[in-house]
């Protein structure tokens, strides 16, 4: 690609840093902020800029924060005794987007991989246990993709919990609402039978 | 979508104001450049407030630019007799990869739009045509998109040019390198019939 300009070509390169963003795609970006008021751009730096220097992490449960406390872990009317444990801050937002969950969160960071270079000490897993011992959690529920990392990481966090006497759970793995039987793949659909649910009928 | 800090929240909406980028995406590219050093949010912010800031526009083809002319207009090995005019400055780096012309350009900044409100003020016609009075230009070729805007603004171009009895010409309408007659849709097939090349057989 020729760029006309040293400073475009600088623009698009940083751009082009970002993931799922190629050359293509950071030179329309570039040049719509080109067409745009110079105070778009601006902003624009200024609030990456902003979060990047400023950003804080609860110290409770590692979420993203603009406190010490991140406002889940400062919230009175959460139930302190639950502890969901994820992977990632996404992870924190998606099930706060279901309104089904009235406890605190414990962010990992990530999974054990041992491909990937990742122990259990490059985790917030000891914090974790740590937690457990202080903050009279009665239940820890593993909200962990399905992945073999993850269940390694789901084993590694439930034998550690074992001696402490609390209650260890993971979210259902079953058939998506919405979805058929027919179209779902084995491993999926072996597992809602295995997990499968009673009727109270009384 | 709830956002754990303000911090996250005005950088997403500051992203998901570029064009493409919804908020999902904006989420993914922030929390990217969380993970990351702070080097590669700074390096970005900068290199885009640069741009914004520093960036020329060519005085004798709106080119952007780095300096008072481009590298294309102050390049002595190019035609200076032969103007292709566009719509834009992806237009030139398109024409410039082909590496298939050697003149000179004029960015227009856009076609003639009634119903978007853009007339031949609003772009830098008036500049073409003193540019060919001034130039000793001998031909002009129009590479515009193939839209009734774009044939409006090679209509008015044509004839405001037509006094000053410079060559205007248009790049060729028709089947694209690697498509089949068959899948061509009527109007482009039909202008590469009118517009056949005759093959030089002596």
């Amino acid at each position: 690609m020729n760029f006309p300009s040293k400073l475009v070509e600088d623009a698009v390169m940083e751009v082009a840093k970002l993931p799922g963003i190629g050359k293509k795609t950071a030179l329309r970006l570039v040049l719509f902020l080109l067409r745009e008021e110079k105070d778009t751009t601006a902003d624009l730096a200024s609030a990456l800029v902003k979060l990047r220097e400023e950003i804080k992490y609860c110290v409770r449960c590692h979420n993203v924060s603009d406190q010490e406390l991140c406002s889940i872990c400062s919230n009175k009317g959460r139930d302190e005794q639950v502890i969901c444990v994820v992977e990632s801050i996404t992870d924190v937002m998606a099930i706060e987007n279901t309104s089904s969950y009235n406890g605190l969160y414990h962010v990992l960071g990530g999974v054990i991989s041992p491909i990937e270079g990742i122990g259990p000490t490059d985790l917030n897993l000891d914090h974790l246990i740590e937690r457990v011992k202080e903050e009279k959690t009665s239940e820890i529920i593993l909200a962990l993709s399905a992945s073999m990392e993850a269940d390694t990481t789901a084993f590694y966090i439930t034998q550690k919990l074992s001696i402490l006497g609390v209650k260890v759970s993971t979210i259902a793995r079953g058939i998506p609402v919405g979805s058929d039987l027919e179209h779902t793949d084995e491993v999926t659909l072996g597992r809602s039978i295995l997990s499968r649910v009673t009727y109270q009928t009384q």
